[in-house]
């Protein structure tokens, strides 16, 4: 029997007719803990994003353009309709749901899946349609036969001296903005918020150094609910040094319904809804984003040159590849190589070269190879902790699945002539980055050439900004895109979103994006910089810097400190259509990836950067 | 008695300890009739933005940057603080009052002059404060002795040949959507939407050709509540045409009351909190945008043409202004002005030179002399009906008070050398129109220039743009203001305002600003692009063209049609700092401006026009 046939059965047992899954945990995380990967378990995909939606007969998936293309391959022969988010015309849920739904019948999503504020706008709209709802039943645990349990990951402190602050510092200044707001108790689920307050990091979730916890602060004490058996004696007595009380995480729900606070704040977005059934709904006196996105978001000096000096390690990690990279590439241009000037799309054409195909024998480059070479470049620096997220290396039409995830059975081997999308990135205890380069593999095209150009000239134009104190992301969107614009392209993701700190790659409420957060830009914010454009089942381009919002020498006004650094492929660029200034930016850049790395470098090295001057 | 302690009896006879006192109608207008002008009568404040709180001892005025000087002025020594909102630790008004009130003291705000979301966040906040409300008493009525009563001008139609749809084509139009939404009934309280739905104009508010009324659009019937005395019997015999009963404007509480509509859509962010009371809060299902906002914005193709040719008739009236104002100002210029060379500042530390100031013997051209002269050059246009608002002639430093005014008192005399910000509108029967030029007096400065041509580079890269459907203006801000923001400079009101049609001169939800409404550009909208800069005490800089909305041949994208024609100031421009392609658009703007409006010229303005060439 099929995984949703057990969904199905259970559904019948309880007379719902439509279930929703969106693809979260009850900390309203992006990246998910296996035992909540409901999602993935009944349909089979494996994006970061999106939402099953099963009905007595239909199954249906939504996710964003991200995933459009991943989606349509997971997909295949799923038997499960694919809807894409983004493009005119598509239903969302909700519409999809009511037109395959009778009034009166009922649909369940559970309310730990939910935030508080996107429940009750569901319900309102199944009570507007006439469909019954039932937010309690957990459909999810009834049909998942052998579910993962929840992860239990050992607890480990991150060190003040790259934390830049104090637990007890943090827990202070908190307290302080309780007192200001008259609020008694602050009550967090946001993972990233619980680990970046207490200073302690877990491996609970890939890539994300979180740990599966509820934390409450209120006027006097701080108490963390985690299961307990994750804490070793030292960690025992780091709480007790910070008066970090314990409680197990499953004891929060009592907790709450004994909460003997008048006046509470829960971050309505991010906290799920069955807080609510358990609190005593008149004391929230806040629901506001809560106050430890903005302390988190705000790193300080310590943080600051940590970052430095990890997009510094990236740098040399980063160079010694791209070197050993074209290396390997020129040795596998032998004349007697039969794949020679051959596109991954021609080989496909051609079945008489299947055979060599990731098989790593004319061609030993494969996107799984180089990807793993990546990662032994990174591993080789100081206080490296891990990758920050899988690498996507997407060659040719991989590129264009933005967030393209590699497997065996899709393991491209770099055969020119094409691009390969290299995104990647790393946890430093003292920083976390991510990177993009694209890099020609063989000749590029003149179209390839002007993408390239196009999508780094809004790269620049976004790294060159300067903006007055109180500017939002969304409001300098537009600077990454106008060039692609007015060639009429674009890209369907976000340009930039915020950086953690050892902790998860995508963090924080600000972000650069067309419809994004209100969240006002300050010093001491690290995002992302990262235009691209796609052309579905050809190739993918993205050029993406981390850059560090910082003072610009003038009164009132902000600007980006590129951070990452990195050559990016001269091959790609056409001259022809960068002015002057955006000439300039690239040599600036230039000379200061070979100030700022040759000390790390050997003459070689040093020689190969050299070269890569624009 | 001055009229403030006529309140603060009416504040101790109620037991009140602070009053709000919001600048607008029941209606929601941005421009309001006399009758509800409170916060100019008791405060003296003219601006169209502001907020007065009067408590038993201190009386305060908050209004927005494009007011902070005109504020200044007109509240000296009233003994009213000035808080200038959007100003670096400036508190809310709400801040302040719970800062003077002591808990469990009174409020006052009135549910009439709140749209009910801004009602409830109120009650909220005061709520949490622990200060008490009352949003019922009237203490605007109760101290206004001898208010001017509701305005009475007749009703007229506005001819299906100009408006390009009939009212009841627009009625079905809504009635189609209130099907499709399942809503029985539809309230309106805006005035704009409503005259724009009739196909009806009044004159009850100056400049806007809007009558006070309320709206009720239901599955069979169309009921306007109005003041009948307002109603010739041609008009009577129009409203019988079109199917549209009518009720006195003072029966919409009952209507209301005894509605049998079990689902009703309102306007929450419009319409006004009293509606809350007289109404089975029950049957509200909707409380989104009046889906009349968005027919309202998609200026048909009848509308579209008459757009243009309005913008071609305030262009020949503008073109004869500027070149009878070169004209006049070189008459000026004898040796013999003893003012020659000073500017307005300089005048003003002369007290020597004061008798000539706003005298018009040796300069005869004052701020509301020129105003008077464009008025006529544009009365003299056919189906010209009246200025869409008050001309604003801003010479030096006036100019930097961004919603000037000019009085008797404050008339300056055209003086060089400085420069001259005029903002002037029409309607015509067929369009309305805002226009912006910024005029060098004399000789202008490198500063000027400077200044002049970053606020045309911000214009032309607006105008310029090209951006996929979807886009909203606050995506699309940064572009007018770029060039200002690499000099450290910025303007503190929107870039770009909805325009009305033969109604209202701000009007729409669509617009472009820093933080603007998510509204999505659509074909036929029409806005205005008028980034600016402002020097305190020296002068303003504004330029401003209406540009339409249209698709822009690349398939999902749109761009800008600049509509208005006029010449822009050359000698204002430093073209070294103006690109190849700034320079073509200016080139190219010039030749439209020549090519649409020499039709209309004579020779002699022909010749001039053609001077004025970048």
């Amino acid at each position: 029997m099929k995984k949703i046939d057990f969904l199905r059965e259970a559904m019948h047992r309880h007379n719902v007719h439509a279930c929703i899954i969106p693809n979260t945990d009850p900390h309203g995380s992006e990246y998910i803990a296996e035992h909540w990967q409901a999602l993935k378990y009944f349909s089979g995909f494996t994006g970061s994003a999106g939402t099953l939606v099963v009905t007595l007969r239909d199954t249906a998936l939504w996710t964003d353009s991200r995933y459009h293309l991943q989606a349509e391959i997971e997909l295949q022969n799923a038997g499960i309709t694919l809807f894409k988010e983004g493009l005119e015309g598509v239903p969302g849920y909700l519409q999809w749901i009511s037109s395959k739904l009778n009034e009166g019948e009922t649909v369940a999503f559970h309310d730990t899946l939910f935030p508080a504020h996107k429940l009750f706008f569901h319900k309102n709209y199944f009570w507007n349609q006439g469909i019954e709802f039932n937010s309690t039943i957990d459909m999810i645990n009834e049909a998942w036969t052998n579910r993962p349990p929840l992860p239990k990951s050992p607890i480990f402190i991150h060190p003040e001296k790259y934390a830049g602050q104090s637990a007890t510092d943090k827990i202070k200044a908190v307290r302080r903005t309780l007192t200001e707001k008259h609020i008694d108790c602050l009550l967090i689920n946001a993972l990233d918020e619980i680990v970046w307050m207490l200073n302690i990091r877990a491996c609970d979730v890939e890539y994300n150094l979180t740990c599966i916890a509820y934390l409450a602060i209120d006027t006097e004490k701080t108490i963390l609910f985690i299961d307990k058996e994750k804490v070793s004696s030292a960690v025992y007595d780091y709480f007790i040094q910070h008066k970090i009380m314990l409680k197990n995480y499953t004891d929060f729900e009592i907790y709450l319904q004994n909460i003997d606070k008048q006046t509470i704040w829960i971050d309505e977005a991010k906290m799920n809804a069955s807080i609510y059934r358990h609190l005593n709904a008149d004391n929230i006196k806040a629901r506001t984003t809560s106050p430890i996105q903005h302390l988190k978001s705000l790193n300080n000096d310590t943080q600051i040159a940590g970052i430095r000096l990890a997009a510094q390690k990236d740098g040399v990690a980063l160079v010694r590849f791209l070197m050993w990279l074209e290396k390997s590439l020129n040795e596998n241009k032998s004349p007697l190589n039969p794949l020679k000037g051959t596109s991954l799309t021609q080989t496909d054409s051609h079945p008489e070269l299947a055979p060599f195909r990731g098989l790593g024998v004319e061609s030993p480059l494969t996107e799984l190879s180089i990807a793993d070479q990546l990662h032994e470049f990174r591993k080789e620096q100081e206080l490296f902790f891990g990758d920050s997220f899988a690498t996507i290396a997407g060659y040719a039409e991989h590129g264009a699945i933005v967030h393209y995830h590699t497997t065996e059975n899709t393991n491209a081997s770099l055969l020119p002539d094409n691009l390969l999308l290299l995104d990647s990135g790393a946890h430093y205890w003292h920083g976390t980055t991510d990177i993009t380069r694209t890099i020609a593999v063989g000749t590029p095209t003149d179209r390839q050439k002007r993408d390239f150009t196009l999508v780094l000239k809004g790269h620049i134009a976004l790294a060159q900004a300067v903006f007055p104190v109180g500017t939002c992301g969304y409001q300098l969107d537009v600077l990454a895109r106008k060039a692609l614009w007015d060639d009429g392209l674009n890209y369907g993701h976000g340009t930039g979103h915020g950086i953690g700190y050892f902790s998860c790659v995508h963090e924080g409420n600000h972000n650069i994006r067309p419809k994004g957060n209100a969240v006002p830009f300050e010093a001491g914010m690290l995002l992302s910089n990262e235009p691209g454009v796609y052309r579905e089942e050809e190739y993918g381009i993205r050029t993406e810097n981390m850059v560090l919002v910082k003072n610009a020498g003038k009164d009132g006004f902000l600007c980006f400190e590129t951070v990452s650094l990195c050559p990016i492929d001269k091959q790609l660029i056409d001259f022809s259509i960068l002015n002057d200034n955006e000439k300039k930016w690239l040599k600036d850049y230039h000379q200061r990836i070979v100030k700022e790395l040759n000390k790390f470098l050997t003459e070689e090295e040093k020689e190969w950067l050299k070269k890569q001057a624009p």
